[in-house]
């Protein structure tokens, strides 16, 4: 029978469609032999080493390279491994959007505009921040194919461009996201992450924390503390975990192998987060991504960081997450009428493929 | 200068991304000659006549043929024209989902399960109602390539299950949805519709009740009756309309070309609307279909209809309205993290494009 689950962070109910699931397997896409590997370096890429010309000028650089070990975020590593990723004086290079989808505008804050709206339309001058960070020099390796030192400088200029915009006292909320391969949005070949910095709290964020609040009020503790408690001790749908980090796949979740990744301890946003957060939570989201790309033949996939508002202090009832969504399945008419998903695989059988070290036998369905 | 307009019927933020809005031709995909057409009977589609022992038996069957003119919903045009699109004794076929996201259960309403919730989570018997309106018999003919009448069947079929369904007391809303084309979700080719009742209402209706509920208490009258007289008086947006219905691509539309086609006097639901909406509305449905699919070369789209919830009378703050989303760009980790959408077309761009006869030359750039 259909079974309805309740995704307790944004209230909503989600029909796992027991009738038309899915064995995990099924989702598989393309074997590794079968793909193609573009070249390191692409000459007319705006994103590889050379054509730095061809965007606007950084606002923040990485140099692994420049920075002697120990004495800063990069350098602990500096040297060591990933030289194939230092190029041309940068490893992470972070850019304003060249066509971007907001920006800090000539207007003032919060302009009205008329635009075609009559009496009873609004429309605002639309303020904000849009910039795109790129993760490597070298235009074929994937998230998933950094080092881990790689991957966490990636993750700590998220934490660096956050503090930066925060400044900026008509912002409100940044939004960090990845969208991984063509049918998921990526128009850029080069591995890139986005941030989108707002004049407003997107109204999800907005869901999450009043939900969050309410049950601080009514519980005295964090929702996700005590949700990322039940699911460890429940244990079937961890995916993997370090003493820092759990990757799963959420009981109500909404998509096929949808999954998030929690720090174990109670943390608001990456700001407030004990230094060198983002070296704990390299192997674990390297660790997922290589397991979602090698299970399930490198679907393509969005992520996202669900954060506190910029300028909070640590909040003692909102909890930062990363959710990772592959792209498996069709969002049709159902969902955009709705606002609800029908998941046609179960989360415990999709945790489980991905678990299971590959040529394991796995053997969850019940 | 970016934009953000306001979703009067959401609440939500829209992003018109004018630094990166494309023309609306771009938007065209496949020319008409380009485009492959299947053959119009299939031998092993179950929605082909002669087929109908491959589904459930039919809830709800239409059989134009059978009714003299005049008798009945389908009798008005029986035996004119669309003669093609009768065979085997239907005119349109109703069936249950052979593999239903949700079905009538054998545990009562309600039922908690205990399936893997541990303390915290919560999971319920999926009760509803899982149904395929199969438009036609013949498999190659869209719904934008029906004849009126026969367009009017199908609407007219929405509001029979509706009111069949509405005696089951434990249902509390219909959602009527069309996925065209395997890109939005169709996932058998045969032209059909699809409703899931539900036990609760969906997230997205219960926001639009609220918002036109406190625009009531406030004003006094229906919010998208507003809304409409704004869009006629503006002009702008309308693509086309006729005494009863008016299509058009509204202020803060999500999606490029995304569009809703609204009763011009003010109806709750299907159910309370006068009798023959079908047939005023047809036309108009049927003429912006057409006009979508010729300028911008078929595209994959979703449909769907907002409606009152089941069982109620007339309702003078709610106003029943379809709504069409064309799949022309990707959401993508932006729209998935916070909710909200990017718009890279103006909606007055969109509506000109698609107001003016082909041919013609369009020019509403400013």
């Amino acid at each position: 029978m259909p079974v309805l689950r309740q995704d307790l962070l944004t209230g909503e109910w989600v029909i796992i469609a027991t009738e038309r699931a899915r064995r995990p397997e099924t989702f598989a896409g393309k074997k590794e032999e079968e793909r193609s590997i573009p070249p390191a370096r692409v000459a007319n890429c705006p994103f590889c080493p050379g054509n730095e010309d061809m965007t606007p000028p950084a606002v923040l650089v990485y140099d692994e390279r420049a920075t002697p070990p120990g004495t800063g975020v990069s350098g602990k590593h500096g040297g060591e491994g990933g030289t194939a990723a230092v190029a041309d004086g940068w490893t992470v290079r972070v850019i304003p959007n060249k066509f971007p989808a907001l920006e800090r505008g000539v207007h003032g804050e919060g302009a009205v505009l008329g635009d075609r709206c009559g009496d009873l339309f609004r429309s605002y001058q639309g303020y904000g921040v849009h910039e795109v960070i790129i993760e490597t020099p070298d235009h074929n390796r994937h998230f998933a194919d950094l080092e881990e030192h790689e991957l966490g400088l990636v993750l700590k200029s998220f934490e660096d461009r956050i503090v930066a915009l925060s400044r900026d006292q008509r912002l409100k909320y940044v939004q960090v996201f990845r969208n991984h391969q063509r049918e998921a949005g990526a128009s850029i070949e080069h591995p890139h992450c986005q941030l989108i910095a707002l004049p407003y709290i997107p109204p999800l964020l907005e869901k999450e924390y009043r939900r969050a609040h309410d049950y601080y009020l009514a519980e005295g503790r964090c929702l996700l503390c005590s949700l990322l408690e039940e699911e460890e001790r429940i244990g079937d749908r961890i995916v993997l975990q370090n003493d820092y980090f759990t990757a799963f796949i959420p009981f109500a979740a909404p998509l096929p192998f949808s999954a998030w990744i929690v720090p174990r301890e109670h943390y608001s946003s990456l700001e407030v987060s004990a230094e060198g957060w983002e070296k704990k939570l390299a192997p674990i989201l390297g660790g997922f991504l290589e397991r979602l790309s090698k299970k399930l033949g490198d679907p393509p996939y969005n992520m996202y960081l669900h954060s506190s508002p910029l300028r909070s202090e640590a909040m003692p009832y909102f909890h930062w997450h990363l959710e990772i969504i592959p792209k498996l399945t069709i969002v049709a008419g159902w969902e955009l009428a709705t606002g609800t998903y029908i998941n046609v695989s179960l989360p415990e059988e999709a945790a489980g493929y991905l678990k299971v070290p590959e040529g394991e036998k796995v053997e969850t369905r019940v």
